[in-house]
């Protein structure tokens, strides 16, 4: 459907995106809400692995978190903006670093071409996308490339690869003076990973802490979903963590970030960044992300059908969208800026 | 269906009234069950905002508390009546504030109409209704006029405007010498209120303060839905709250009123009147509400079924069938009159 | 369908006395789990009141106790039977009163008829059964000649009727030499009752006590649904209560007996009989009520739908599959004797 | 569909060896996921007993347990392999004793074939197989000859029969030099078999005594569904206990193992092996239950459907892609051995 539309002409409102998006995915059924049920064990493909009930888990969990509303407060304007390791952003919500369009959506859109969309529409709402990374060197160069095009405003992700091949993109990642530099190191468990040509390898807090030696940039861990592995992950000297569990992708019967987040903030309070992600999908979902514990949150998914179904402007229309729902329920809680939204600002359900 | 029916004639049963209304709503289903399953999203329109789940919580929680039977009592009968602010009422049932007739249930009626039937029917079983308010100046005059010419028996609801907009309403209602005035305060934290000509504000509890003096009459705050929020309307003079998430219409995932009525209950104790609102379909539905802490409770969209389907005739049947569903649960409970409702009377299944 | 199966062939097996009940029942639609759901609000009819809730509530709960199997034990057989004040019984499993035969199944068959063949399949497997009551005199006398033509072993049920009415039929109920005697004073609350020709009224433990004084038999009180009305019914010098929410019939919304059973069991222990009914539909339903606290079950609908379907004998057939059923649930969880059914052979899942 | 394979032509990937039985089974669908939900009460057939509730039961406890991620670890690999009775297995997956197939499952294969291709195939990934019992002679004699074919790497399972009965069966497997002796002696409860030509009875903590004195091997009872039945066992001398409830086809609404796993493990320590089985499907679930306490655990049903789609080959292909799970689960939850497997590694949801 939709198939005449003219390619370039962007959509002015988030509807439109994903009629447009819906046209253009050939594996990915863009439903009304994108919870996991209908793509389930669809990987590659836009699903949860196996089973698909980790992916499905984190729609499941975050709908089991209520708003508790408030509104005899003072007359001021609601900000929603704040600060990621001293670069401000309008507000705590980034880009998730996700590659595969084509194999995983169906659409016709290479990895580089989504990149540069991806970070351009960031921008242009004041926020910031993680690049991603492959086992070939032009698949994290590529995107580091575009970082640096604009402004060197993002964060490169780096899988954990074994000895020189970590080594080299740290070192390049360092060199392009990102923002941050982040490692999925969930990968490790991968067994097809650990055999490929180019292998990675678990990482130990010992592994870790030479990683952290290699780069002054602050340093994020992504895929950490348990306490155990946030303490470990604050002994190697991570600046953050990503509570994760990958979009329900790496493992079966996952639990979810949200299931963890609460424990793990007891545990780590402010000795680092908290940030989370999976079934993210409103304003309000990132509201809730925030009184659960973290400091900002990561969307995947939605932002890929954002690029798919209308480029940098797909994203700018719904990252500008996010931001008016985040307002509102802020407004509606009686939170003026974002360190207001506290545990006691949420019903948790489960 | 049954589009001749003949203008004027009041159904003389609820189903039959009930009938009418869904012959003569084109946005509203009418469903058997009202429960915000098949509207959900539907604003304008009858519906929950966003996913819905705020106005399915009401009905979904309220079915979870079941009813404790006892019937070794001593042999008097029933009584439904109390008092709401010196006024004697037959039932602790308030017609809740609704306007837009057209836009949310797509049926040919304007609102002043509405009001006038709305304020006969409650009177006709002796009970009161609220009327509405809106961003002109004759959407709160005109449902006054309505009041004080049935005796000034019910309650004007203001909008939290800013300044001058409040006042002279306040001043208006207070010259009409109405039971009491209610401010629904919880439509400040909407975005288009907030920008619209007249805007709204947040209202801090000083300002609730000024405004409580500007009245001798009770005033009611309308939009709690937290013990903190119950505690500053009480420190700011409240005379009553309305704990209610608005039939789900200002909040997407908020909580529902009977999340909190219990904590709410134990904070205030009998210092303030509570009253609460969200999926009141019977009267064992009041029976639980009362249970769990409120001293009346307000219903909104099976009223407004009720005067699209019959006029001030539909009110009064809906009603009574109500109070007769309320005597027969309290019978049924060992509960003589209102006050022996506790909430031993109940199980709480959530 | 099976429309020209004869008349008066009985069927030999628990499926075909059920075929044959659904053949000739226009109102109940004998599904294959008869738990509620279809017949929702069907009064008169065969389900539960209103939303139906109380009936389904009684079918949920009782799927979510499950039992605890062990067979590493002696090696003796298992017995069922049990003492009913003083008559032994092959198990612990009564017929419930029930009446209106054609307006609630849609049968043709008249109460007086139903209770004979019911009375004699009962006593054919050696249990009792439980006679009812209407408004009219013939309504209770006639199955009470029934229990008497059956060597008066059964029990008589008496509703709260006022003064004079209940008087006489307890006089006849102890001349007839039952059993015992019982009351369904859950009756009291109906509305429509109290205001009959023959009124019901409540009755306090002072009316109730001298209900006791005027038989010698045991008395049992039914429709008992909360500790204080237990203890009450102790008081008033019961020898056993009926803890159970009439199948959903009289309250909608209610609880259910065995969100409360285990209560009552710890709040009266061993100074009065408890029997319990509602959704009982096999044998090892049987078992978890006992393991619950109860000393004996009523089964309802399943029974009339044996009356209805095979008369007396779909009655032995139907007990005898009960009979079957509970002792293999008890084989298999190491009880050799009733008493040995205690709370540690069921975990109670809500 | 596709009826025209041909025989004896092994598929190479699970796919095509579950297609491949779904083609042969006249009585079981081979659902895409096999929960017991569509067979429910189908015995004969492959369901669970009435209403189904026992069998669906373990499927859904399991899905109710999630793993606890955790990848920064040392860079060493996963092993899977562990120790059963002196004998060195490449993981601690056994295949369940089944018999009837054709009864069961309604596949056109006799139970002795059937044996054969389980035996063959669960040595060619290096593990053990269960063999069946029947009431009469040959069907314990033919299986257990079958696993001295192979070796004698394997365990019978006999019924826990009356005297001589079961003496002679232990001594054929004593003789035969087996890795273990198993009796099922939850089959003691059930009335068919103890009413058979050779009867079962019950046996106590004496009569079991009596039992392991009689061999030298390795004594395993399945069938435990208790605290109290696992110390029973305990004290008769059982080397190993089988928690189990019989993939809910010996007791309609029993509880699963999955209920009371935790709490035998908390009771039984070390003392003894804790075997568990019981809607197992996955590595995942696997790891499951060896951190919810089991040192083991038994696939019934699915390795059926590989024998009858597969043969040996069916077998071991089902049982590769199983240790691929599992290793993949303990990659990315941090064990490096099965030992490692412990509580914290999982959260369990119910």
């Amino acid at each position: 459907m939709n198939e005449n539309r003219e390619v370039g002409v962007w959509m002015n409102t988030w509807n439109e995106v994903y009629e447009s998006a819906r046209s253009k995915c050939h594996k990915c059924r863009c439903c009304n809400v994108c919870n996991g049920v209908a793509c389930k064990g669809e990987t590659p493909g836009p699903g949860g692995k196996g089973s698909g009930r980790a992916f499905m888990r984190n729609v499941e969990l975050l709908s089991k978190v209520a708003l508790v509303m408030d509104t005899i407060v003072s007359n001021e304007e609601v900000d929603t903006s704040t600060d990621f390791f001293q670069t401000t952003v309008s507000m705590p919500v980034y880009a998730a670093p996700i590659s595969g369009i084509l194999q995983n959506y169906g659409a016709e859109l290479d990895d580089l071409t989504y990149t540069e969309q991806l970070v351009k529409g960031c921008l242009d709402v004041n926020t910031l996308a993680f690049s991603g990374d492959g086992m070939h060197d032009h698949m994290f160069l590529e995107p580091l490339k575009v970082l640096q095009k604009y402004g060197s405003k993002g964060i490169a992700t780096i899988k954990p690869w074994v000895g020189e091949h970590m080594k080299w993109r740290i070192e390049a990642a360092e060199a392009a003076n990102l923002v941050a530099i982040a490692s999925d190191i969930d990968a490790s468990g991968l067994t097809n990973l650990r055999k490929s040509k180019t292998p990675v390898e678990f990482k130990s807090v010992e592994a870790l802490k030479e990683l952290r030696a290699m780069t002054s940039k602050p340093l994020i861990l992504k895929g950490i979903l348990s306490v155990e592995g946030a303490k470990k992950a604050l002994e190697a000297g991570a600046d953050a963590i990503i509570v994760s569990n990958h979009g329900g992708r790496v493992l079966d019967d996952s639990i979810s970030a949200y299931d963890v987040l609460r424990d793990i903030k007891a545990a780590v309070q402010d000795k680092m960044k908290i940030l989370v992600d999976g079934g993210i999908r409103s304003g309000a979902d990132v509201f809730k992300c925030l009184a659960l514990g973290a400091d900002g949150v990561l969307i995947g998914r939605p932002i890929s059908h954002a690029v798919i179904g209308g480029g940098s402007e797909g994203v700018r229309i719904y990252l500008e969208k996010i931001q008016l729902e985040l307002k509102e329920a802020m407004a509606m809680c009686g939170c003026k800026k974002i360190s207001d939204i506290t545990i006691d600002k949420v019903k948790v359900l489960f």
